[in-house]
């Protein structure tokens, strides 16, 4: 990529921070008193310093939570402009009714005087238990110190205030020099559990200072989350409140048209993609990441679909956590997804090693094979043998600590 | 249904035994060395004296083990008739290529040799490790001794040598009185782990002395898996060699008609339900069983669809398992079943006790459905406040244990 004389070129290099990397966002962090543990920031504010073009993605459960009705609400209110993002972490703020909604929408109004917009400019996000009353009254002063707190370069603080069970915080960034000018695109996310391919993240905010339209940065939010945020499962589940937006201050004054548009989306995929992998790699009780590859499948659909049911077997996620090369079980897997293929054409490669073929075992590869599921990134490919479409789901091992996780969250 | 004046009532009793139960059925289980411990029981032969009527369920898994393979060419060639079944355990025979074929087919034969009758009038089963080929001779030397020791009452030892991960072994037999007289329905199941509700039992075997047709007892068994085998669920995955059969001896004389089809169709309902509860009970790492009731659901395939999403659901299987009366767990599981309902008239009762409602908790009851979740059997029914329709679905906690069961199975 190094030539830049055509417009469709575009060079992409990793950049320090995250949400207030790019030019025109400033952040502010805080512990308001949502979460028990004194000083554990539970409060963030993510602020553009003039009306920023925004997208959102929301879950697609049933149950959605006040802050993804109240967001859904403000962003079709104003034909996709926001000036800010207001997030809580330790109360979803989901299942609490018609005093929920007036909490989310409290936050959106105490967040809009603090820095001067109309209500309708500020999206909402929640995360942490369900059914539990927010503690509006620490929220509001919360939301007043940070908004007059406002800063370029908190954004770790910002990826730190989002996290619920994460075991660490996520952010990336990156620049994107085009023949028109060069950009910056910044994120954070969190997720640990209830994590599931259909919207996965539980929260992901990006921000970029490209110059772009709200209409475009939608679809590039889109594009960028099939193979990305929701390409990733932890458990399978989708929670009430994953939601996804991007801001865009247009404050680097590159124009983003049909020219630049791919070198937006590349640069949302390889933010999106570290944010993702991250989510996974902190997933609850997790030790491994997990790529499932499936290729030579008829679609991109049929791909995805035997690769989640991998990536989300019990089985084949406790095989790798015992670093037991159990080729079987992908197979028997693949096998249940819903996808029809000639088991007898398909392949399954374990770190690049050959385990099955032919409708048969390679059992002398299996004693290199555990060798190598000791690692902690591990690559599965299944070839279906019936197509040339493939696609990447990632995922993670299942261990005894995801159960006392999830068996002791809230006692 | 003391009335049996009408040809329409029947009483249903429990009875002692399992396949040998009914008349006209003889086993034999022993070690024949699959398994390495000594002297554990790892095949079996069950016998009609005489040709029965048959039928099979089979797993919907593309990939399909030789002897489900075998077992559906010989059933359809000899249109529902068999004389015996052969099973082992300790190897699945499953992804063996055309050697493991020869095998299945080579089990067939030698029980047939037994005792005289063709190869096509025996249906095989595995159970076991994937890509392992079966110690033929030490299975053909086994299978030699058994057919020559058929007995009646040694179902439990049957029921003993089908267990793999089983924690306890699954016999269960009813006597089914009818205005035409007597019969009876034994049975035997397995599975502990790869258990979904797809054809859920890795192995089941019904028998009876009732004279039915193979096509209605092809009928009964199909239904009666329906709200059975079919309605549990340990861990969401498909096994390669899932197999239910069924056989009817006719030596009760009772002819199975269009008037007792009903009792026989309660039968099985009840045989099968005992076994496939008893699957769950024994679930890889279970220490609770958990029985999912869905109610007023517009469809039984929405009801049902929802249960097994929740009894599915790994957050809510720890929360079980921590005795966490984590209810938004439960709400989030459904909203992502795919059914659309309205969450606002949902309700969520565990144990009885009502913890969600018009869309909000019930916190006061929390303390008390704690406490009830402490106990071994646990009933969450959520109602979908929109139909007349409803489905149980019985799936069991998820623990550690589970974890440490798959992650150290072959090593």
């Amino acid at each position: 990529m190094a030539d830049v004389a055509s417009t469709h070129d575009f060079t992409i290099t990793p950049a320090p921070g995250g949400v207030t990397a790019p030019a025109g966002f400033r952040s502010a962090a805080l512990h308001c008193g949502i979460k028990a543990a004194p000083g554990r920031l539970d409060l963030a504010v993510i602020a553009a310093d003039a009306p920023a073009s925004a997208a959102a993605l929301f879950t697609t459960n049933l149950a959605q939570a006040a802050p993804v009705l109240v967001s859904r609400q403000h962003i079709q209110g104003t034909s996709g402009m926001a000036r800010a993002i207001v997030v809580n972490s330790g109360c979803a703020n989901a299942c609490t009714g018609t005093a929920g909604m007036n909490d989310a929408k409290t936050m959106a109004a105490e967040t809009a005087a603090g820095i001067g917009c109309r209500p309708e400019e500020v999206l909402v996000a929640s995360t942490g238990v369900i059914g539990v009353a927010l503690p509006i009254d620490k929220v509001v002063t919360g939301i007043r110190t940070a908004t007059a707190g406002l800063a370029r370069g908190k954004g770790g603080e910002t990826a730190k205030a989002i996290m619920t069970t994460d075991p660490f915080p996520k952010e990336h960034a990156v620049t994107v020099q085009t023949a028109k000018g060069t950009f910056t695109i910044g994120g954070t996310a969190k997720g640990s559990g209830m994590i599931e391919p259909n919207m996965a993240t539980m929260l992901g905010f990006l921000t970029t200072d490209a110059d772009v339209s709200p209409a475009l940065l939608q679809k590039a939010l889109r594009e960028s989350a099939i193979d990305t945020f929701n390409a990733i499962t932890v458990d399978g589940e989708c929670s009430t409140n994953d939601t996804l937006f991007a801001l865009a201050s247009g404050a680097s004054g590159v124009r983003i048209d049909e020219a630049t548009y791919p070198a937006l989306l590349q640069g949302m995929l390889e933010v999106s993609r570290e944010l993702a992998i991250g989510i996974v790699r902190g997933g609850e009780g997790a030790t491994k990441l997990i790529a499932v590859t499936v290729r030579d499948a008829r679609t991109r659909d049929d791909a995805r679909q035997v690769a989640r049911t991998i990536a989300n077997s019990p089985l084949v996620k406790t095989a790798v956590h015992g670093a037991d090369p159990n080729w079987g079980r992908i197979v028997a897997a693949a096998g249940r997804a819903g996808v029809t293929f000639d088991v007898g054409r398909a392949t399954v490669h374990v770190g690049g090693i050959l385990l099955f073929e032919n409708g048969l075992p390679h059992d002398e590869a299996a004693p290199q094979a555990a060798e190598y599921l000791k690692g902690d990134t591990i690559d599965i490919e299944v070839s279906l043998g019936g197509g040339q479409q493939s696609a990447t789901i990632w995922g993670c091992d299942l261990s005894a600590e995801y159960v006392k996780i999830n068996g002791e969250y809230r006692t």
